[in-house]
């Protein structure tokens, strides 16, 4: 597999509308400064065209809603459309609330997306899969995560992420199996908020026809950069593998990741 | 005594709801992660009752309110009284203005609180005292202090913890006084608002006529986790304390915290 | 030039009322802490007079706007106004979007602003200088820049802060060049944002016949703790060099900031 897109970023500083909640604002916005990309955070309904068409990608997440951040969604995301902007979403928490998983709904109907993140009880709700009955632990049925990843793909024709100890990201057709992380990595808050929002960052400088190759590198710089930060440490130290982290995101070169990418296809099973 | 309740906190990872200010939603949720808990930031009032039932315990933080917000607190509190789920208050500024004060009290009628974390300021106007004629800083009368936590604790009969240089906690019957900690811990913002929503994690793991210890626990951990954090630094590294303090709260252990901790029963005087 | 407002702002701790966005919220916080001032940060309408009138300061951010932010805005400038109360305005991307530059527009007619403090892009918005015909980059013509942070002086008797490779501070008829700073400095989030909180800082324990003083002395300041917290890091070291900043601006002492800092009064030219 060829990795350019991560020295896209860097070149092509692309501009990342982030509508996102009120615990990732402002750690999501280091993580984009770190690997290239120039963030910019805003939901006030007013101005989402303009921003949404100014920027190269945007990014929904619904950490922290409310029924003004659904229609700056819905306005930001239909004129991303238009505009051709690729549009990721992460579907934090879907699964918890009816509120969550209608307002996930409507987006999923409103709006075309580029790519869809979460993590694997997210997106089994999105697969329409009855995951919670087998719990959300790491190691319930890798095959099952696979499967649940190229299910939401297929339904929602977009590039699907599923992140964990393994990430997965398919396309419907194809199926990438990514071992690359620590466990340091969901220690720290939003870090799944994070890996959405560089997703977008590297979609923001691929074709479209290209977008399951820019997720697959995207994640695989992402888990890189996070086990280049966890060397030498300890799984208590939290705090200082999060700052690490975002040193490691900026330092982190093409030829580390390539080096270090632990990808492989695998063949699609049945949800 | 007995401490046992960080290492339930870790053992079960309680889901502990929090609807906070916008200043301390990043660093609560990555402080309630590396105490052991799971941390959910949401305060849109269309899932509060939802969350607030799934929750193990629910953390109201006033830092940043306007009126959607005290909506959602009052319905996920309601919530969570119905459910059983342990409810803290975190009374942020209440002395400041009258709006926070009106929201307070609405909330104190409203909701029964399992525990109330505030520092003296803010407690004394709980308690009704006039203490600005005396002023807030450290060290102008500890028994008044300790007076001002028990007639909190009595009045809406709850838990009242009153942080600063010496930790108070109360039910109203007997009077805990702590004296773990350290001054770098005043230095970062929205540490009072972490031990809050710490607090919130230990009373989630305890039961109902515990919450005394859990509380006196969940403060004294916490005191430990800073004092070890802060071990060899200046008084001026507040950032480098705060990413410490968290890989201290992952990292300390409850032969640490029974080790180092300062723990005596008071007479409560009269305020 | 003579530097003491850094030392009044560590005895007196004044009480920095901020109306921030959601991303720079905890950093500003934290970083006011450092500088030795007291933050609160609150934008409900409801509390605005009463709090506008309790601070010594009050800082007006538009990273995240929406309607209700704009109204605290106008009910807190005005309060502050009325109490003679300095007003610091950060226009953050106030050139994007319709919706800021009208927002924008309104505060300026509505409220005495003491500063103004942008960068370059921002700042030409306000002059009505064509800048991004020009482009943002630094190095795009320093006696522009100078001209502009002029300009905005003059046109909203303010003064104005252009911060950027090198800071511009003018009154209007004085301008200064100060050369203090670090690349790493601009590779964080909010920086700007909290270069904006500490001139209230600044200005909150300054004479009002002096606010150019307080300022030149603010960026100064802020430069020389960034320089001292990057020394020895390499440009890819975002995330330590935030954390050692808010270190850096707790230590600096008056002396390490009359000792390097790059301070010079430069002719005003024409726009």
């Amino acid at each position: 597999m060829q990795f350019h897109y991560l020295a896209e970023v860097r070149s092509k500083n692309p501009l990342i509308h982030n509508i996102t909640n009120i615990v990732a604002a402002h750690f999501s916005a280091n993580g984009l400064l770190a690997v290239g990309a120039s963030p910019i955070m805003a939901d006030s309904v007013e101005e989402m065209e303009e921003l949404a068409a100014l920027s190269s990608a945007l990014v929904l997440n619904i950490g922290t809603l409310d029924a003004d951040k659904i229609q700056a969604m819905l306005v930001a995301g239909r004129s991303a459309n238009r505009a051709g902007v690729p549009v990721v979403l992460d579907p934090v928490g879907v699964g918890a609330t009816a509120f969550r998983r209608d307002t996930v709904q409507t987006l999923l109907q409103e709006i075309r997306l580029a790519a869809i993140r979460g993590n694997a009880g997210e997106m089994a709700q999105l697969a329409g899969v009855a995951w919670s009955a087998k719990g959300v632990d790491a190691g319930s049925g890798a095959a099952d995560v696979g499967a649940i990843t190229a299910a939401v793909a297929r339904r929602y024709e977009t590039v699907a992420v599923v992140s964990g100890e393994t990430d997965y990201v398919s396309d419907g057709l194809k199926l990438a199996v990514l071992n690359n992380g620590t466990p340091l990595l969901p220690s720290i808050t939003t870090s799944g908020c994070l890996l959405s929002a560089v997703c977008g960052a590297f979609l923001a400088v691929a074709p479209a026809n290209d977008y399951l190759a820019a997720a697959i590198e995207a994640c695989t710089a992402y888990g890189v950069a996070a086990e280049r930060a966890a060397a030498g440490l300890q799984n208590t130290q939290h705090g200082t593998f999060m700052i690490r982290f975002i040193d490691s995101l900026a330092a982190v070169t093409t030829e580390q990741v390539a080096a270090a990418a632990k990808v492989r296809w695998a063949d699609i099973e049945a949800v």
